[in-house]
């Protein structure tokens, strides 16, 4: 046992200094380090979304440098684990490890990062467990792993900590804690190495940024994806569909593309994967009508294969040992998988024009999907299949749009690191409205998109209240396939839904634009105030100590110290701040600089707390000083390919604003190959005090689908 | 990947065929099989335990065949990880895992078996997570390892089943299930190998027996320990100490000792481990003068060392990478930390008359312990110390008590497989009623003790009904140190609460000699209903389809096929069936075999579900036909060594009976050298119909404790 001690002890000291040299670390693009601790896997969270990085997003952000102190960063690999160390200041905030659902300051916290649906409990299970976290001070770390990561986030104290607690008498010591001060941020990881890396600043954005760019940034849906969607009852008919279709359309509702649940296959869980003849005779007459229409079609999967499907002989030799509901679980890590699995996508559904999927059960429960226990015949273990297979079915089921040269954009259970650029929202059946707000904070920081789905509602009141945050959200589903609840469900309130729905619609240059920046920048079209200039000052934990000073001196500097977890970034201007079931009035924690009402253009604040009492009919956006938001015309389908549109430009606020509006075809991959554009927006002041608004002129050989170009004012009269 | 995918293959098949094979399985004791999968850890279980096999007893068992097919065994190693499954027949339900609180049938679950306190789920997170489950097929399984270990307990679904779920169509089949039907228990240890026992029956309460006497047999506690113990305030002095043992006295109330809380030590939250000299200036004093009124005193303790201990300077190389409170953590696997550490318990505590311990903070939480990032100088893993850091200070500290040939009987929050001769009892905070009965229930297929102790209660209908389970349990605890609640503290039922706690002291003769039961035969003194003979026929998990069946047909079928957890047996002959505050009726399932009531000895029921209405006075207790429950005088302290004490013989029902009274010292490790005795009390039946009462004479030369004996004949008048 001593020799062993011994043993551990002499790597444990050579992996160190190997570790945390500076110069162990290299730089592999500017503002992002990686480094090897011992021996990792050969497959991990990367090579399963095998996304290149966006090298010119990330030059673009430029050169920044190494964010820590290496010689405080320690890597050491002991009896088949790897253990990692990075340091943490005593004022220092971090958020992350992926898409959590009641906490957004993860400083204290203990996860184990595990692929699952999600169980009521920030502990590190669920839908996207994405190992990446970013500090206040400004920097990312991300471990690429595709194993269950046990985190410390600033719990565990050392002997030889340079900074450690100290030790008190709970007998008699009002300051005794029974969570003493914690310096630092470990992990363990079960396999002897693993890959880390590190991105720059100087901002906590800036961080994000590089992660996002570095997993390939985020994803360009087709404008249609930024529509409204609506999933229909499990067993709808071809006929029932099309009824349904026609309702929206009589009312006024706004519909960009409908959802199939299992009644579109002959058998489901597991699954043939081929059309219900009955209720789905002609799928491609059906979906031809459809698309004449502006409506497209998505199809619920999920990826577990009946005996009895056409692929079953082919698909056996390349599954798992366990079966889920008596189907076989498909290796998508072997390249014979992939070809006979999607081949039948392709067959049936693609060329017949299915325009998106979403993708069930990829993420747990432990009861249904396989064990740990279970094999596969890659060899790769049950454990990184867990982890990954939501990576892969996105992976490669965007694929098949790509080699189309057609967007996708649809829903899926599960995500992991490396995710950025798929084109899907996870979704789930949790359905508490704070939480899934908090949860679309926390997408921000972890890579991924997510919806807080409108399903169904307890009062029209609530019904309204999930509308409006659906409306300010990566995708506006309504997800009824269970309650059949539509759009004007409930009379009372149908005229302030399609209100909101019609907002949403005229948004669409905004939404487009801020997703192109996702894409091309990495900046996440929705993100928690952390992430925001003004607001991140004054950040870190909170202790008893400052926040009862902070009260009474400075509410707002405990505000933002404070976890805030029901508001958010919406794109570059707008701060939504929801309201929820039973609220009447609510506080907004407004960061630094002056702000707008995004209705009526007046000055509501600057870096300050303010109570809000909104109408009903009203969920509460914010917006900068000098902001410009593109708006189009009310229409209830996005513009198709070449469709021109409409712009009416807003001005918010006492500064002159500029704004640089995306533009492409809205459905190819043409936008890849250099076919997309940039038109500068910009309002200055006139000598005579008015506002100018003025449009740049569109690039030879670039999309131009603008037709007329008006502005709007929003702040003129307080300016004047 | 290929390439690993064949290596993983082979090794697979060489290493199933090697372990199927019987011939791999090594009968190590008479019915005990062991079999090592792969290459085991030097630090296990029962290593750490390090506690002999009572062989006498397991001979006494007798032999027994291979209770399982073999071939059907299979473990395997891969990538550093232990893979092992047991077969699951249609109707078997299995009972174990250590010391779940909610449920009693583990058939379907899945756990991590991980120390830890209880987190108010059964997910394998518990105070002693025992890797040892039982069978209704009459079988036990143990698994000797100190790493968190992965159980999917009949959940997983494999390709090669013989016995596999079938594919059904969700969109139709109403007879589709989310949980198809799994043939095996599946267990994942991440290490290279692990050590399996197979315990035979032939009954399920056989298989509990032989896995008690293989890990040493139950602990033998001092007739004190079985008497009343109170647990004071934290800050109490001597003097309060002294006042509160007088007013038990006064108000003639039992009590054996009383236990100290952090106050007596000079600091805690790290431990100095000396006694403060303002609130105890003469320990040894204090502690001789409370030993001549009969009580004893036992200490809190947790074993993390202060910088300002004695010790602190000496323990400091022995002990862990992380603090706890800023306290260090010793490594109890290196001696030489032993000797540092128990040292001062001899010097400070045992030479001055403490009589035992209660050990706090050795399970978790994980917010407060060492991570398992930590390393310690043995070179054992984090997780291991953290697996066995409850069995390894039970240990030791029983060790220090056995050298002074003085038996103790303590508290402690942890323990785990290997730990059954421990004479500690496990405590926690969590105080839900009715799932600490389901814990006692549990207890007794774990091979630990469980108290549902008595803390504070909101009325005083819930002080009784807890008290009431105090008395029938392996610990009459009253944990009031915070509370300050005494057992007279709700006068409405003070008369009530002094007749159950007499009633625990007159039944002493039955509880120590069901204690030495547990130690010499492997019986648990509580237990639940599954291990019954007459209980177990019919059980086995209740499908849906036979549930429904059976409620029509034979509800009693039923009942005893759902998982009975309120109800439970003490000792060999009772039926306890304790009342939930808010209830004054329930619901009591009777095993085959007719049973009587315990106060007035009427008939009651056979092998049916009874209502009963009993008054708040009474908790319902039912006795077995043909049994014998020795009870000795009412007192307030038990009998001292060599104390004679009177006996009363009760004997129940229409069979005649018979009954091995176990008497030793009471107090030393005598026993162990052969100082007790058996005396055969019997009842038979006359000519003339009436019942006759003897005792057998007292063995020459061994101990001889009882003076007078008197019968009583409950049941005398149905018989008549």
């Amino acid at each position: 046992m001593y020799q062993n001690a011994f043993f551990t002890l002499a790597l444990f000291l050579f992996l160190s200094l190997a570790v945390s040299a500076q110069h162990g670390w290299e730089e592999v693009a500017p503002g992002v380090w990686k480094i090897v601790v011992g021996t990792p896997d050969d497959f991990d969270l990367l090579s399963a979304a095998a996304v290149p990085p966006r090298l010119e997003g990330l030059r673009k952000l430029g050169a920044a440098p190494f964010p820590l102190d290496s010689a405080q960063i320690v890597g050491e690999v002991t009896e088949n684990q790897t253990q990692l160390r990075l340091p943490l200041v005593r004022e220092e905030q971090i958020f992350g490890f992926g898409l959590n659902f009641k906490t957004v300051h993860q400083r204290g916290r203990i996860l184990r990062l595990h692929v699952d649906h999600y169980g009521n409990s920030d502990n590190g299970r669920t839908h996207a467990p994405v190992p990446f976290y970013v500090s206040s001070e400004g920097y990312g770390v991300f471990v690429n792993s595709a194993r269950y990561i046990d985190v410390y986030a600033g719990t565990g104290s050392r002997q030889d900590s340079p900074d450690p607690p100290e030790a008190r008498d709970r007998n008699t010591d009002n300051a005794w804690t029974a969570r003493p001060y914690s310096d630092a941020v470990e992990m363990r990881i079960p396999v002897g190495g693993v890959e880390v890396y590190l991105f720059a600043g100087p901002t906590p954005l800036d961080a994000v940024r590089r992660y996002n760019l570095y997993t390939g940034g985020g994803p360009l849906p087709p404008r249609w994806g930024l529509g409204f969607t609506q999933r229909v009852h499990r067993l709808f008919s071809d006929e029932q569909v099309r009824q349904e279709v026609q309702e929206f359309e009589d009312r006024g509702f706004p519909l960009d593309f409908v959802g199939l649940e299992p009644g579109w296959l002959s058998k489901s869980y597991p699954n043939t994967f081929v059309w219900d003849s009955g209720r789905f005779p002609d799928p491609e007459g059906f979906m031809t009508d459809l698309k004449k229409k502006g409506i497209r079609i998505n199809l619920w999967v999920n990826p577990f294969v009946s005996p009895e499907s056409p692929i079953y002989n082919d698909i056996l030799p390349y599954t798992g040992t366990h079966t889920v509901w008596a189907g076989v679980v498909p290796d998508f890590t072997i390249p014979a998988a992939q070809q006979v699995f999607w081949g039948i996508f392709e067959r049936e559904h693609l060329a017949k024009g299915v325009s998106g999927y979403k993708i069930d059960e990829v993420d747990g429960y432990d009861e249904w999907l396989w064990p740990d226990v279970a094999r596969f015949p890659s060899g790769i273990s049950a454990e990184q299949i867990r982890q990954t297979y939501g990576l892969l079915v996105q992976k490669q089921s965007a694929d098949l749009y790509r080699k189309k040269n057609e967007r996708t954009y649809g829903l899926v259970r599960a995500s992991n690191g490396g995710g950025t650029s798929f084109p899907y929202v996870i979704y789930n059946d949790y359905y508490n409205h704070r939480d899934f707000i908090t949860a679309l904070i926390n997408s921000g920081y972890a890579g991924v998109l997510w919806t807080p789905e409108a399903r169904a509602s307890k009062s029209a009141e609530e019904w309204l209240r999930r509308m409006q945050t659906v409306v300010f959200s990566p995708m506006a589903m309504i997800n009824a396939w269970a309650s059949g609840t539509k759009p004007w469900s409930f009379p009372e309130v149908e005229a302030e839904v399609r209100q909101m729905a019609v907002l949403r619609m005229q948004m669409m240059p905004y939404w487009y634009t801020e997703f192109a920046k996702y894409h091309h920048e990495g900046t996440p079209p929705f993100r928690g105030m952390s992430l925001e200039e003004g607001f991140a000052v004054g950040s870190g934990p909170l202790t008893i100590a400052d926040s009862e000073a902070d009260l009474e001196t400075n509410p707002y500097a405990e505000a933002v110290r404070k976890e805030v977890k029901d508001q958010y970034m919406a794109g570059e201007y707008l701060l939504v701040a929801p309201m929820f079931e039973g609220e009447t009035t609510r506080q907004v924690v407004l960061p630094a600089g002056r702000w707008y009402d995004f209705y009526s253009g007046e000055f509501v604040g600057e870096g300050e707390v303010i109570t809000v009492t909104p109408g009903l009919d009203k969920i509460p956006v914010f917006v900068k000083d000098g902001a410009l938001i593109p708006l189009t015309d009310a229409r209830l389908h996005a513009p198709g390919n070449g469709e021109k549109y409409n712009l009416e430009v807003r001005h918010y606020g006492e500064k002159p604003g500029e704004y640089l509006l995306y533009d492409d075809d809205g459905e190819t991959f043409d936008y890849e190959r250099g076919a997309y554009s940039w038109r500068r927006l910009s309002v200055t002041r006139q000598k005579n005090g008015s506002w100018k608004g003025e449009v740049s002129n569109p690039e030879k050989g670039k999309p131009n689908n603008l037709s007329t170009v008006s502005w709007r004012f929003m702040t003129a009269r307080q300016a004047l």
